[in-house]
């Protein structure tokens, strides 16, 4: 069986790389109106997509499978209508393949510049979320890249009902199916293979729980694009506006309790917080979040429990979120600095010099000047959609759109020049 | 032995990250002083310089290493002059660290932007060229970043005397001078620290045969920027201007026969073959270079050898090369794909449809029209200096100068908005 899963997964690292020279060099338009034709076909099948959705919730339900996890494998009119967005916004940004830049003549008399191409093949692993099937196959292909997708075993049906309509798109555009090829057999060793299969596969976006992603990342022998956590924080300075400061950690926290933009941790500075830090409270504890404290926060919030140090590196994705108060800016950046996932963080003030800082000195994918933690997200930033989220710094760093999946080459324009 | 070498190691990473801290909110004027006094020193310790370097040489020459080694350990007069040119060329580049762009409104009222931040900690691993010590310092510090330098054990006085006044340069400048350490034990163990250290190192860089980065990128628990080795191809096509031709084959493959970015392959369009391969011949003959051909060469250049598979995929880095006959551009494209190592690839056409298929389908680092291939370099294309050459895709491709030691974040700017 492993061996015919190897064979499997061989044949389509060939044909991957095989269609990414293809894909490398397909016309704009040709691109576009595959994810055009996709999205519509996608609005024309809601019907039975819904259908297969309801086979994967079915069986989800019959293997007891948590609410966390059926709700993150439903798909509704609306998700449908979001993914169906998503490719024709994806299909209005510029493309980015070919586009040339930064060309200089250099004193050699050669004439240097940079052009942007694909990455090549694309690994995709991914959880229930049977967008993620959607969203990378419109992103790869826009970026000229090939795609080799790995859904969770739970969403068989509905990824292979999109797979399908994701084949129509690129077969309707004269592009070669193989394109985007959705792995069929759920069998774990298939992962196995694609992560370590270098010939075929340039890059490896596992999407999903910690635990999926640190296993794949120990495991692949191909560079992986991934977060682990989002443990970001909120931090409320003495210059804060409190109205910002109130409206921006409600929507931080209690706008979606298991996003990785959520906020895990506020810190608030000594100055204000016997003035604000009750009355943020008393806001956290009627959306119903428990707050765990230090000493100081303790003694303004009855309510709050203490917290303990392993606390403030905690990413809950719960109705739970730690709380510090802290002397002001230099010790909020190295609390964040030492405790956060480098995912995202805001800080709320009105003043200039320590926005400036706060944006240089934390050393998070997305840093932040009085808005919401939740920004921190592909469409927000208009990225079209997003592959994933970075919080490593090679490569990628936050949210990972189109450019993410492209790299640059070096161009040089000469008339004969050679090196003196 | 062994726990010592690691403790050693440790306690190198702990003062790196410290230092890297500092060295990514240090001012730009504060580094450039940093740079033109290391170029001072070096330039005021000349005579030093030397006598370390022949303490080295001497050894070498005692342990029975090879004239290609013994070249890349000396130094001279005139490599020191090129380390000082380095340096400030690397003080009168912009700073890129701090440096915001694409700042854009979005509907929901933020304005996102990004910021160009440091790596964090570089460890680089190198063989012999103590010219790599001050190379790697200088865009490490000039990119905000720390660094743990690890230089062959061959090298270890002209290493070592040039750390002294890296240090000195860095001190001077008020920056810490465990911002640039020297790795002072010679025992290999301390390579495998360095590579699995994560906590405390964000890349390695290894430069050196291929031996060396294979045994490195297999055994590192941390992204490596590397390549691997240089099988760079001349394609002279049937519309190539033969002047051009034979300029540019001359000094792609002859100019230094051991770099990276050295011609190994030649490739004519057969419609020219007949006119100019003997000739081509003739002149890489002068020269000494042996050639390898397919049978079409055989027939054209009677001193020819035959040429096997394996030679289209070797880099000699000697006076070899190997030589096919191609019906035109589309199988040139093919084979470069197929058989190169994605370093760099000339055309040589005057043809704008041709070069402009070649720059767009050759999946190489660097594409050339009309230039030799021994442009592929940082100073050449005027990154100021290169800690390395990049043949893989993810992060940095191609020569890499400052930008390739930095990352982007995302910085968002709001008034108090939340997400709807």
């Amino acid at each position: 069986m492993t061996n015919n899963i190897q064979e499997y997964m061989q044949n389509m690292g060939v044909e991957a790389r095989k269609a990414s020279r293809l894909m490398a060099s397909a016309d704009t338009n040709v691109k576009n109106l595959a994810l055009t034709h996709i999205a519509k076909a996608i609005l024309r099948e809601k019907t039975a997509l819904l259908a297969a959705n309801k086979l994967d919730l079915d069986a989800a339900r019959a293997n007891g499978l948590d609410d966390a996890m059926l709700d993150r494998l439903t798909i509704t009119e609306k998700s449908i209508n979001t993914m169906v967005e998503g490719l024709n916004q994806i299909a209005s940004l510029a493309d980015p393949i070919g586009e040339m830049t930064d060309f200089k003549y250099r004193p050699s008399g050669i004439q240097i510049g940079k052009m942007r191409v694909p990455l090549g093949v694309i690994g995709i692993i991914y959880e229930a979320r049977p967008n993620v099937t959607v969203d990378a196959a419109g992103l790869c292909i826009k970026s000229g890249n090939a795609a080799i997708l790995r859904g969770g075993s739970e969403a068989i049906h509905c990824n292979q009902a999109l797979a399908k309509l994701v084949h129509e798109g690129l077969a309707a555009a004269g592009l070669p199916t193989s394109a985007v090829q959705v792995v069929k057999t759920t069998d774990r060793a298939a992962v196995g293979e694609l992560i370590t299969m270098k010939q075929y596969v340039d890059v490896i976006v596992p999407r999903g729980g910690k635990g999926l992603i640190e296993r794949i990342s120990n495991d692949a022998r191909i560079p992986v694009i991934k977060h682990l956590d989002g443990n970001c924080h909120v931090y409320v300075d003495d210059d804060a506006d409190f109205d910002k400061a109130l409206r921006i950690l409600e929507n931080s926290k209690t706008q979606r309790l298991g996003t990785c933009n959520t906020a895990e941790s506020l810190l608030v500075a000594r100055s204000v917080a016997k003035e604000m830090l009750p009355k943020l409270a008393d806001m956290l504890i009627s959306h119903g979040v428990e707050i765990r404290g230090c000493a100081e926060t303790l003694a303004l919030v009855p309510q709050a429990k203490a917290a303990t140090e392993e606390d403030y590196y905690t990413e809950y994705l719960a109705a739970i979120i730690s709380c510090k108060v802290v002397d002001g800016l230099d010790e909020a950046i190295a609390h964040i600095n030492q405790h956060s996932s480098q995912h995202t963080e805001v800080i709320v003030t009105e003043n200039y010099t320590k926005a400036r800082r706060f944006l240089r000195e934390v050393d998070s994918s997305s840093v932040i000047v009085n808005a919401s933690t939740r920004f921190a997200d592909g469409f927000e930033y208009g990225l079209g959609a997003e592959i994933g989220i970075s919080t490593d710094k090679l490569h990628a760093r936050g949210p990972v759109g189109l450019d993410g999946l492209t790299s640059l080459k070096y161009v040089v324009l000469g008339d004969g020049h050679v090196r003196a």
